[in-house]
C-alpha cells in the first residue's frame, strides 16, 4: 500500500497478537488488555469495546540521508516473516523542547550524537520495524514504533532498546510504554 | 494554541473570507464556492452543506535550520493583522518522487538549490503565512499554505509566487490550486 498508510492498533479482548507485558517507562500508562489487533488502511472509529486504540501513519523518512537510506534498504526485511512470532509496540512522546528545535539541531542530536539510525542498522535484518507518526493527529503520543523478531532474538532486541534509551535523544522522551506481544493466531 | 493545531478550511455559502478567484494551476481542481471559513482547533466532520472542506495541521519545521529559524522569528508577523485584508490559500501536492527522496536530498533541492526559505524571508513581514500539513491524513494535498497581506502588497505576493514556481522544487508539484480571498466581515 502506498505511503502514507493509516495503521490502527487496538487493545481489547481479541486480536492477532497476545499482549505478554505492558511496561510504562515514562509518563502516563495505558489500560491493561489481553490482546492487540493491528489494522492497516482507512478505518472507521473503533467502538467502545476496546481498552484503547491508537492510530498512526507510515510516512516518508524525516532524518535519514541518502547513504543511510541505501544501507537500510539493503539490509531490512519486511513485517510478517513466518519466524517473527514476537513483536513489540513502543508508543513514545517527545517534549516540546525537542519539537522547538530546528531540523539541523534535531538531526545532530538524533544521529550525529545519539546514533539512532546507525544503532538500528546494527540490528537488521533480525529486528524488523515500522514507524508510525501520530503527533499531528492528537493521539497523546508522537510515534508508535512496531517491531517484529524471532523468539531467539529477544535479547538482541532488549539490547537495542537499552542502547537507544541511554542516548541524549532519549532525554527528550517524556512518555514511553513498552508492550511485548506474541502472535496469537 | 500549542502545536500541532488542526485547521479546517471550508468553502461554501458563508464564511469570513470572500473567494475572489480560484485558479487550478496543476492537477484536479476544487468545486467553486463564494466564501471560505477557517476554523482553528478540533472540529466535527463538516456537514454536506459545503462545496469542499480541507484540514491540515500546523507542525514543527521540517527543513529549517537554526540560523533560518532565528531569521524567520525576527522578521515574521502573525495572522489577523488589521491591515491584512487579502489572503490566499494554496493547496499543493508533491509527487511520489519527491517523497521518496532522502531528507538531505529534499533539503538540498528545497533550499540549497531552490532557496525556498530564503525567498520567503525576503517577503517578510509583509506577506504573513502559515503552513498546514495534510499528506498524512489523506486530503488529496500535502500542504495547505495560508497567506495574509495588505491590499497594497498584492504585486509583491504575486512576485513571491512567481519566483517559487520557477524553482527546481516546483518541478515536484503535481497539484496546485491558487485561491485568492478578501476579508468579508
Amino acid at each position: 500500500m502506498a505511503l502514507p498508510m493509516k495503521v490502527t492498533f487496538t487493545a481489547g479482548v481479541s486480536g492477532e497478537w497476545r499482549i505478554l507485558r505492558s511496561q510504562t517507562l515514562t509518563g502516563a500508562g495505558l489500560p491493561a488488555a489481553p490482546f492487540l489487533s493491528v489494522r492497516e488502511g482507512p478505518s472507521e472509529n473503533v467502538s467502545g469495546e476496546c481498552a484503547w486504540s491508537l492510530c498512526g501513519f507510515t510516512s516518508h523518512l524525516r532524518y535519514t540521508d541518502r547513504r543511510e537510506v541505501e544501507a537500510l534498504v539493503s539490509r531490512q526485511e519486511g513485517l510478517a516473516r513466518p519466524e517473527a512470532k514476537h513483536a513489540a509496540l513502543i508508543p513514545i512522546r517527545k517534549t516540546e523542547a525537542w519539537w522547538n528545535l530546528a531540523q539541523d539541531e534535531r538531526r545532530t542530536i538524533l544521529e550525529e550524537r545519539s546514533r539512532h539510525i546507525a544503532i538500528g542498522l546494527e540490528y537488521l535484518p533480525e529486528i524488523a520495524r515500522r514507524l508510525h507518526h501520530c503527533r499531528d493527529v492528537g493521539e497523546g503520543f508522537d510515534f508508535l514504533t512496531w517491531f517484529e523478531y524471532a523468539p531467539q532474538h529477544q535479547a538482541m532486541f532488549d539490547a537495542l532498546l537499552q542502547r537507544l534509551r541511554s542516548t541524549e535523544e532519549w532525554m527528550y522522551v517524556d512518555r514511553e510504554i513498552d508492550l511485548r506481544l506474541e502472535r496469537a493466531i
